[in-house]
């Protein structure tokens, strides 16, 4: 058997055996499994079977992740161990793991000592633990901000938002509002497009002080008559029709108000999010 | 002036001068962001001003990127680039960068190329893309879930839950709610713990059922009051009297039908998030 595959039957497609990934963390693990699974995506080819072992902070844990690796069935391959614990002890304990062990901070540390002319602290990694304790109560006050805005349920306070989404009903507005939210602790309401809207010629009225902060979203109508249909099948509200007239009232729309605009339809919310904080210059 | 300090007045605390830091991605940003932070995190003593440039995929962008850092004061020490950016090409022309420029990818990448041998695709990075459509859209439902299962609002299926968080009112309920949503697809609701809930010696009758997937969130009676007091000021609601009372009779409650828990005052949402999961085993 070779090293990454299986042989099915002759003629058959090969099987790809699918290689067992840890992201080994002193902490949350959400910083491992961000860098590690960014540069699995480079190798489109290959399957993996990821696991995350966090709060990995002394010798006892990294010798438990030791036990754990021991017992994994190895079909030639040894697993891949993406790490981001620190302290140098452990560090080299886990380095001697049955695994390949890739360290994910370690030498950049040390460019940033040199860079920095200072020592890096050996604590376990606090990146996303509370830190600035005014900064995360402002994330967290975004988040309620943005569950309490959702889908226009309340204008109390859009003066204070940062950005106002604008849409058609489930154009992906719920999504990327807490995504913007909760990873920017930015300020973000969203407003729904509806039929009521489009009979006059600027934004809807509670949203038409704000233009300069609003950003649409629109989607193809049939992506869009998909999603709704989901919700409510052989609505007129999910008809080709219905959402081709929705989708082409909100583009004009955006357009006669200049309002910047993205189709969600192929976007995660993650790259709408970095157009929108792009497009309102809201990111430094 | 030193590299890194301004000195102040004689006997005053030196002033920190705030070093330039960028992030360069040729995509969102977003893995750039979270290494580069998780690295400067190790470096408390220092300030930093970030500034995150995403979209940087071809060479005219790059050529922004390299003009921007020259308009960058640098008062002795150049500014730090981090970059996720893949090609090889816009790789090298960033590193001739009038800056400290940490590649974070590059040699990660090649010892992934060794480990698995094959090559690494050199197409941006699409890690925050869409990538698999149905995990994506499963991640988008969790989102509208967590939306309409926020704050014990619909019970409607909370048998699909694969957690439920409970707490009383302002315990961290809701943005820990819509993190392990947004960055795991878990479909999170969340059950607010009243006075009404206390008389009965099990959980609450909506949530009975689900016990084993029950997460209790305690705080500080006096952190309670603090937050509560900033949304109804002067109210026996916000009394540090009820908010002991409150957390005692939840504590109590957790320890009783064995619900895991934990105290979020001093707990981000990322590190909640790791304890649920490990908890309720839903990290593979």
């Amino acid at each position: 058997m070779d090293d990454s595959t299986a042989q099915g039957p002759a003629g058959a497609t090969p099987v790809i055996a699918s290689r067992a990934v840890y992201f080994v963390s002193d902490s949350t693990g959400i910083t491992a499994e961000t860098l590690g699974n960014a540069l699995l995506a480079n190798f489109p080819a290959a399957r993996f079977t990821p696991h995350t072992i966090p709060f990995v902070d002394s010798v006892a844990r990294v010798d438990g992740v030791l036990d754990r690796l021991r017992q994994t069935p190895d079909a030639g391959s040894p697993p891949l161990v993406f790490t981001t614990v620190k302290h140098a002890a452990l560090r080299a304990r886990l380095a001697a793991a049955p695994a390949v062990v890739i360290d994910l901070l370690g030498g950049h540390l040390h460019e940033l000592e040199v860079a920095l002319g200072q020592s890096a602290s050996e604590q376990p990694g606090r990146y996303h633990a509370v830190g600035d304790l005014d900064a995360y109560h402002a994330r967290m006050r975004a988040v309620e901000y943005a569950v309490e805005h959702d889908d226009g349920q309340s204008t109390r306070a859009l003066d204070a938002a940062d950005v106002i989404i604008v849409a058609p009903s489930r154009c992906g507005k719920t999504p990327t509002t807490m995504y913007l939210a909760l990873q920017y602790g930015l300020l973000v309401a969203n407003y729904p497009l509806t039929d009521d809207d489009f009979p006059t010629e600027g934004l809807p009225r509670p949203i038409a002080p704000y233009a300069a902060r609003c950003f649409g979203l629109t989607t193809t109508p049939l992506r869009l008559s998909q999603v709704r249909t989901e919700r409510r099948p052989h609505s007129r509200y999910a008809s080709l029709e219905q959402c081709t007239l929705e989708v082409r009232r909100a583009e004009e729309l955006y357009r006669r108000c200049r309002v910047p605009s993205l189709n969600s339809s192929a976007k995660s919310v993650e790259e709408m999010s970095a157009v929108i904080m792009q497009a309102l210059k809201l990111r430094a």
